[in-house]
């Protein structure tokens, strides 16, 4: 499925962020995970749980049911199940049938999110979560905010190629975070088994508009830009302004940030998309929630217009490459390598029992 | 297509509720049927008719024509059929092709319904029909209403399962007509060939929150609920309240009623729903016209969200079964039965004429 | 794909109107044909251009991107192509690929209309384009109007369908254009190389209650009523009314007007419909803007209802066609050709490339 081979959309076996971890609590959240209802919620000792989202009785969704101490007790039949997933009463009958259980996906907190494992379990190591140092959370002076939780109604990889190149800054956010530096200026790479990582260094740049609301100064600026995209869907920016040479506070600092990308699939045409940022001042930060409001709805926009065009069209054409897209295509390779891995043994499971 | 065997959804060869009875009127009552369109009116004479709802010429929906006397006129190109559904003027030619004409369904009033039957003509056997005893609506001193024709975006076995199954009574209407109870207590089954009945007897049981509509008394009562599914599409339920044995007035009838849920496929994936009821009066059915339709929203609601999850879900997993399935499960095969016959007796038809 | 093989649903040689001339400017204009996004605008020097509406990189819509002189700049990544399809600029680098073009589209300025070719450019004969002559555009006196841009949700073939059987006029728009003698008068057909013409004349026949805005005068009228159909999708249409033999006036024309229906694909089972029309004073022709729009929008919702219908019957019965079908299935013909002939001439490339 596009861009991916046929059949193939996203990798299972990775750590998808489900939620911000604010977003789970008394009441019961439901979400589309990789094509599955998810439910989740956090019990009385402050645990947060990812259950699957479906009764195994009727298909009911848990995310319209109720919450009964830690238990969910089915809206439909009232059969009901513990945090563990276990089944632990059936309203019509005094024994539970030892199959009666759901799947407790692991989930872990960490930072302001909730990371999910939607694949098989044996192989969630939570070491394969990027940590809170990697992804510039723990900055001393920086403080860390949950954004938007949003939905977006295109394929999940049409994000990852967003945010795997940048040169649509000066562009699709021209009146904002971005100018034609972004594209114009090389980048620098650098893979490893956890991410793909991307730098930008612009000497002597104009300021993006949106930039200017953290300064009186309107001159040229330093600046870095650069992403780094933890497989299989989580992108972790950095933003740095500095005075320029020909300043006289040359070197010094105009401000930092980080920005949170989680794109996590929710059906095969569709993703949830989690935006969080941090900054050196809750001011700074409750400014940008405002002003970065239309810069994402940009980018759903354009997921989602390109999405109908993927949709609609009987035969899409071949993409044409740019060298910008060196990074995107590099991604995407590491996706498809990792869901290829993924089929293979699941076809040689299917061979080893059949 | 769940839960049957892929392809089939619904028997074609049994009566199906068409619309109320009082639906059927002077106006062209246009109604999807078993992936067909329908259109229904009443001739001159009284007769509720049902046509193929799509002219052959050109498929325009005669829901949306004229009536001309006791004719339609296509809204389209004015092609005309009498209540035989036999062309009895073509605009633009003076004599008319013999094979121009439209499917006649069967049709029959009984009680407050018209009964279609959207198969062999040559088999609808109006003794198939539940017959107006078998359903208690002759008991007397009660009257039948028809309170609502509905719409629901789910398949139609999805609402036989519903009604299939009362355990969930206490949950999915756990503030309104059910109570724990409902699902704790055994049912007894009975099946012959018109219908599976289904008896539950609670004894000294809490009184179901709206229930209490119609007695000041808020102790424990002893009562009766029970649904008789007629096949393919018609569920007849009793609902009864005694004041129980350690009450003065033990044994003595609180409340009785009658519902009925007629279930007719509309498409492949939605249905037409309509509910109906007697009570001892008039006060109680108005009252409860309107605490009912929270509680129809709840099941409507139950359908509509299972749908979704069916039709979004990649592989949908087997459902775990409990004691309590073994009536829907077989008012599952029943109807499954149903099918296979006729996808036989197409199969040697088709064998035989080629 | 209903009425055609499956499979096809329209010719893509042949000239289709794309816009109105007057709705190309400034401004970037999108809309799809043939299943296919295509992006329109006029040049500074004031040619009308039609280009592929989506950008070659990663699919966003040109229809929603920047016009930077007779360029546009794609509003993603800000890639740049002019007017003949050429790219001009990548931000990211400073050579252009030789690949990086995007479709230039034969785009033809006539009469009221802008006329595409969707096909092999190399046949885009400008002399299949139907002349203003042989439309009726160029007679004097008369007056001709873009009146709407319409997008109907229904197959293009439809709308042929309904322009080539004029027996519709006193049935679907009985209470405006039409009368019943439209489909009792048989019609003379004529056919070419480039149209199939149909005329009807009707002698001392009711006014059809619109037709009487023209006139203080209420009695039966002469009229000649009549529609070319241009392959493969533009219908001209005829209307003449004169004060029959019994009038002191006899043989004078009360009223004479043109109307003009391009139907072109949208997607395969949506369409863009553009209706122009001619009248001898601008006055008449206000009235019937606002007149007619009630005539178009029974057009529109007849087509819309048969493709509801189309598109959810499982099986599509047969049509049960009549004498005054000849039309209409002349003209299924002939399209059902052009696109056969399409399909050899592929599988020949194919063969020969093979």
């Amino acid at each position: 499925m596009y861009p991916f081979t046929p059949g193939s959309y996203a990798p299972r076996n990775g750590w998808y962020v489900a939620a911000f971890a604010e977003e789970i609590g008394e009441a019961l959240l439901s979400r589309w995970i990789l094509n599955q209802p998810v439910v989740m919620y956090r019990t009385a000792d402050g645990t947060a749980v990812a259950l699957e989202g479906r009764c195994p009785h009727r298909h009911f969704p848990f995310g319209e049911s109720k919450r009964i101490g830690d238990t969910i007790q089915c809206g439909y039949h009232g059969i009901t199940f513990d945090a563990a997933g276990k089944c632990t009463f059936v309203p019509s009958q005094t024994t539970i049938p030892g199959v009666y259980s759901i799947k407790r996906y692991p989930l872990v907190e960490r930072g302001l999110w909730a990371w999910i494992w939607p694949g098989d379990p044996a192989r969630a190591d939570e070491a394969l979560i990027p940590t809170l140092d990697e992804i510039g959370y723990t900055l001393p002076g920086m403080i860390p905010n949950a954004f938007y939780a949003m939905h977006v109604k295109g394929r999940y990889q049409l994000l990852n190629d967003n945010l795997l190149d940048l040169t649509h800054l000066g562009y699709l956010h021209g009146t904002s975070i971005g100018t034609p530096d972004d594209a114009a200026t090389p980048e620098v790479r650098d893979l490893n088994e956890r991410r793909l990582s991307s730098r930008r260094t612009m000497l002597d740049t104009p300021q993006p508009p949106l930039h200017m609301e953290n300064t009186d100064y309107r001159g040229p600026i330093d600046r870095i830009s650069g992403m780094d995209f933890f497989f299989p869907g989580f992108h972790s920016g950095i933003g740095e302004q500095r005075y320029p040479r020909s300043h006289p506070q040359a070197g010094q600092i105009i401000n930092t940030s980080r920005v949170w990308h989680a794109v996590t699939p929710a059906t095969r045409m569709t993703c949830n998309y989690f935006f969080a940022m941090s900054a050196t001042t809750q001011e700074r930060l409750d400014r940008a929630k405002i002003t970065l409001k239309p810069v994402l709805d940009e980018d759903s926009f354009a997921t989602e217009a390109i999405e109908k065009i993927i949709q609609t069209m009987d035969e899409l054409p071949p993409e044409l490459m740019l060298k910008s897209d060196v990074t995107a295509v590099q991604g995407r390779r590491i996706l498809q390598a990792m869901m290829d891995r993924e089929t293979l043994e699941r076809e040689g499971l299917d061979a080893a029992t059949a």
